[in-house]
């Protein structure tokens, strides 16, 4: 079966899915995205999802280029023709086609591209094993709430973290605080058992599945705390783990070579996933 | 005459030319660029450009597509398709194609974009008139030594220079000390008559511009310090200017509304554009 994507308007065979060279996206990462799961057909989460869309979208003065309604239909509409029950949609908006110039203006159109492809829950061995983080500086941007595609540094720290074996690259602040994973939201449980993750600024992104964890875990009467935790804390931390779209809940098992915990997935982090199955699998919490 | 730009070693109508959905440059910004002045049909500082160019691939382990040799010959004959006497060249390479994963693997292959179009060189009564500059926090991340496409921040931060009314922001770090515009070289001109601008850091692209300048005023005797000036240093500066590929050397008569100097561009600044304009036009210092 050959994949279909969705570029401006049109549904086309993914080979042939371009965008102009003069798109403002390819120029100068002026565009924003969101990754969505799909479990069983039904796309997870996607009203966070839209929410933070048009939340970067307002931030880069980028107009929506359909409802949330129309937009749906379209996802949709990728899913089935490229057969995916489970797996993910990636959507990307940019300001669209204009002449080099660094200041936008409104005279170019949004284009929008969707693809979707199949791909498994995460690995459950991965999840009964565990995976190891490094840490880096944080060297990004100051407004990592954006969900852009101005993502040249988080793939860096991405890359250095595979070419060092780990799974993920943890960032660190100037204040020795760790903000967020390259892709994924950072977590550590704390000697009192709470969950611990960094409130919401303008160093991290505002993961939906971070929000709806913390929905979760506290409609299960646990206490999250949101509030950012050191290098240092995380290194003592009794668990820690990261959360993404596609990866969960994932237990860290070492940072930097140090053992977490005993080095296994802890029960808080292993209760958590099986919480968010259920809630990807559209069960109540 | 119809638009003619090379793309992935092919010449194409400028209206066709495009790129995969998937190339990293448009979805992680995973790519560098140049843009190269033209003056009489030559290249202006290719050398300066060329090694910049290298320098940029490989802080992103992206191979140089080409040898510099080859490079060249395919510039010239975009200006030569392009019928380009004077203006520019803007060249993009970036890692090319690749199912989308953040970590970068080496199989994907670089691609190449290069267009040109005429543009006169900078206004001259522009020149004598000067511009405004509004100062702004630098947002940006902390390798913008890397000429990258990854230019959010610095589109965001030009966008709101336009919409203030003036001509270019000047980024301020967080030790109230200028980095840099959002596409230019900042300078001021210190009680003493000397040249003051920022010394090469991570903080700072590398202007070519900024380079040839440094060259040709030792030459000619003056004296440039290379260190951190603040905003409220650059407010007080006798002059002030800024530098580019395609603003040459242009004076800045206010900084956040603030007059400099007279606010007239000052001796100095027109006599660093004129040394410069003899360089662009291929004449020896």
């Amino acid at each position: 079966m050959s994949r279909i994507a969705y570029v401006d308007g049109q549904y086309v065979p993914h080979g042939e899915a371009s965008v102009h060279i003069e798109d403002r996206g390819y120029q100068f990462a002026d565009g924003v995205y969101e990754v969505v799961a799909v479990c069983a057909g039904r796309r997870v989460d996607d009203e966070r999802h839209f929410a933070r869309l048009e939340r970067s979208l307002g931030e880069l003065e980028i107009p929506m280029p359909m409802s949330r309604r129309a937009l749906a239909v379209v996802m949709d509409e990728v899913l089935r023709r490229n057969r995916v029950q489970d797996g993910i949609i990636y959507l990307q908006i940019t300001r669209g086609q204009a002449p080099r110039d660094h200041a936008w203006s409104d005279s170019s159109n949004p284009v929008m591209t969707i693809t979707a492809r199949r791909q498994s829950p995460p690995d459950d061995a991965l999840a009964r094993r565990g995976v190891q983080v490094i840490t880096l500086p944080d060297q990004r941007w100051k407004r990592n709430d954006i969900k852009a595609v101005s993502l040249l540094a988080n793939i860096m720290g991405k890359s250095r973290a595979r070419a060092a074996g780990a799974y993920e690259a943890w960032l660190i602040d100037d204040n020795d605080l760790v903000t967020e994973g390259t892709s994924t939201t950072a977590w550590i449980v704390s000697d009192g058992g709470n969950m611990v993750t960094r409130p919401l600024d303008e160093a991290i992104l505002g993961g939906v599945t971070r929000a709806a964890l913390i929905d979760i875990a506290r409609q299960a009467g646990k206490i999250v705390e949101e509030r950012a935790f050191s290098r240092a804390e995380a290194m003592a931390a009794r668990e820690a783990f990261l959360t993404s779209t596609t990866a969960y809940v994932l237990a860290i098992t070492s940072i930097d070579g140090n053992e977490i915990g005993d080095g296994r997935p802890g029960p808080v982090t292993e209760d958590l996933l099986e919480r968010y199955r259920r809630h990807v699998s559209g069960n109540t919490f």
